[in-house]
């Protein structure tokens, strides 16, 4: 099985993106399609596709892969309609936020393999699309009895053409998985955001006074509604369930703290601390050995510049690197992580040359 | 009234911290004090302090300013000695998180003027400690109608010669407003980071599994338990009324998830999209023309300074850069943030040429 001729059904963000990747994994002819003409015409004017379908009939004819861009609230349907209207040798696929709806509106049929690359992306339409969204990124695929197991590695080698990484797992797993890894995020974020915009403190306002905690935790508040509700639509029951879960851990805290019971909240920081010890661990080769360096930077250019060419000049390798804006006269924080303490001694000794004071500590406490 | 002589009580980081940043900004004479004579060799070794006194009383001794750096369990005590042992017209102050207990610990005295820098480090020990610390920070200042205001003028006057901005407020309001933006936020990544890593679903590991919302949400889990045990249990009051609030929260969720109302879910991710630009109003001059540009960029030495080389040499002023690692074979996700759209263009064009796609869009959604 290969694929000479690839349908792309939705050519907002991802379905262009898609498109784009396809073509610089050398796939020769892409097809688009969208309810929407406009839509449709932005991915042609892009670049992204060959050519714009009129109907779904027309963009699947002679097409080994369908990729089903829609949004969320749409996805069933339209998987439906593009199973109906393809022929017999074209798989089909998805790239929706949640799997169970659309693989079991898929029928059991061996054609169809649900995908979810996790891009993280809030832009919308094919004018911000881009070839290289999926590089690196997680892209889910959902496989069921029914499906071919051909079809499946066609699908797997195509998202793995695109940049991404597949990784199998059953559509309720999938989605309970992503209930708990992004949408209770997502929701704590926004609550959290409206906490604290909703309360003045004697003529404080809480989101003015947010420190670095609060804004990191608030990053993803108010992301796209388009999107968002759809996905807390579509994923309810998982995300009821992430919740009542996210009560119980609440009551237990709330019990200790009523009590004043330090030894479960020094269990609890352990735990907490071993839990995202563990989340990076993917990430960084050596996270216990990860240093984070703290430098206060005026607001100006250059600056950044400046201080990546140093490191970069002595061949020290950041991690991770982020500067938060305070204000334009109290300037921000830059904050690096670099694997080991002689390195990071090395990185701060370099700094202070350039008349920074530098605070280090180990990134993951002690 | 002016400070010639100053007592740093608790030479750990903070108190280091503060003695290099009153010597950065012109004080001769800083004597340190610590219960722990290890903690007060470091300050004398670093070079903190001049000199490390015997006693408190040595400390205190003809000394016109006393700022007491205890971990906040022996806050209230040791100001307390410090009124005790210190003459009439010594002012003390304090760096503890929290602001209730140690001010009325201060029973009403006129000298006593409680702080807290806001400046979220999580490392230990006069060898971290560094004069450009406070630099930019916010430093509540928390005066009572006890408090003379000529001795509140003079830590008003010291902390703005740290680098810090000085902020009064209530006490009460204080820790009203550090349960909400600091303390509510640290506990709900404790939460996440521990939900997370209780489950596994279908063999796979939430939090190995972790996208970018609970990389960002979770970023404080775990933090220094000897400091936040201490801060949970002693601001309990106004962290569990913060938790009680987030629970109604969670309760109007959870009944729009069950009763399917969109029209509750777009009214709320709306409110959060205008909160979280008012958190940011602050920090940026213009936060709607915000662009966020993504780039996946390979896990190598270098890379930073060629991004920030170009961008700098263009003139073009990045307000927030992340670089967050994947892993060592799938590189990294640089994210900028850029005020303006052509500005965003500008730099999304200098990124192309040099091999890198880049994803642009409105930084706080549409």
């Amino acid at each position: 099985m290969e694929v000479r001729r690839l349908a792309v059904v939705g050519t907002g963000l991802i379905g262009a993106s898609v498109a784009l990747a396809a073509k610089r994994a050398g796939l020769r002819e892409v097809v688009g399609y969208d309810p929407d003409p406009q839509a449709l015409d932005a991915a042609v004017e892009r670049g992204a596709v060959d050519s714009g379908a009129e109907s779904l009939a027309d963009a699947v004819a002679g097409t080994q892969l369908a990729v089903v861009a829609a949004p969320v609230a749409q996805l069933a349907p339209q998987v439906r309609a593009v199973l109906e209207a393809s022929e017999e040798d074209c798989t089909v696929t998805d790239v929706g936020s949640t799997k169970v709806g659309v693989c079991s509106a898929a029928l059991g049929t061996g054609r169809f393999v649900g995908g979810h690359p996790v891009c993280g992306s809030e832009a919308r339409g094919a004018e911000h699309a881009s070839a290289e969204l999926f590089d690196g990124a997680t892209w889910f695929l959902t496989p069921l009895a029914a499906t071919d197991p051909e079809r499946y590695r066609l699908v797997h080698g195509f998202v793995s053409s695109l940049g991404a990484t597949p990784v199998a797992v059953d559509p309720v797993a999938h989605d309970q998985l992503v209930a708990l890894t992004s949408h209770l995020p997502h929701a704590l974020a926004n609550l959290l955001v409206n906490q604290a915009g909703a309360n003045r403190i004697d003529g404080h306002d809480p989101v003015a006074a947010a420190g670095g905690s609060l804004r990191d935790m608030t990053r993803v508040a108010g992301a796209n509604p388009r999107i968002w509700i759809d996905i807390f639509l579509d994923n309810a029951g998982p995300v009821r369930e992430a919740l009542g879960d996210h009560r119980k851990q609440l009551d237990r805290l709330e019990q200790a703290l009523e009590t004043g019971d330090a030894g479960f909240l020094a269990k609890w920081i352990g735990e907490a601390a071993g839990n995202r010890q563990r989340m990076l661990a993917d990430a960084y080769p050596d996270p216990g050995a990860l240093q984070q360096l703290r430098v206060h930077v005026p607001d100006r250019p250059g600056v950044l510049a400046g201080i990546t060419q140093a490191l970069g000049a002595e061949r020290i390798n950041i991690e991770d690197f982020e500067l938060h804006h305070m204000s334009p006269d109290r300037g921000g924080t830059l904050t690096l992580l670099i694997t080991g303490e002689a390195e990071a001694r090395r990185a701060a000794e370099l700094l202070g040359a350039q008349g920074y004071g530098v605070v280090v500590a180990p990134a993951l406490g002690e």
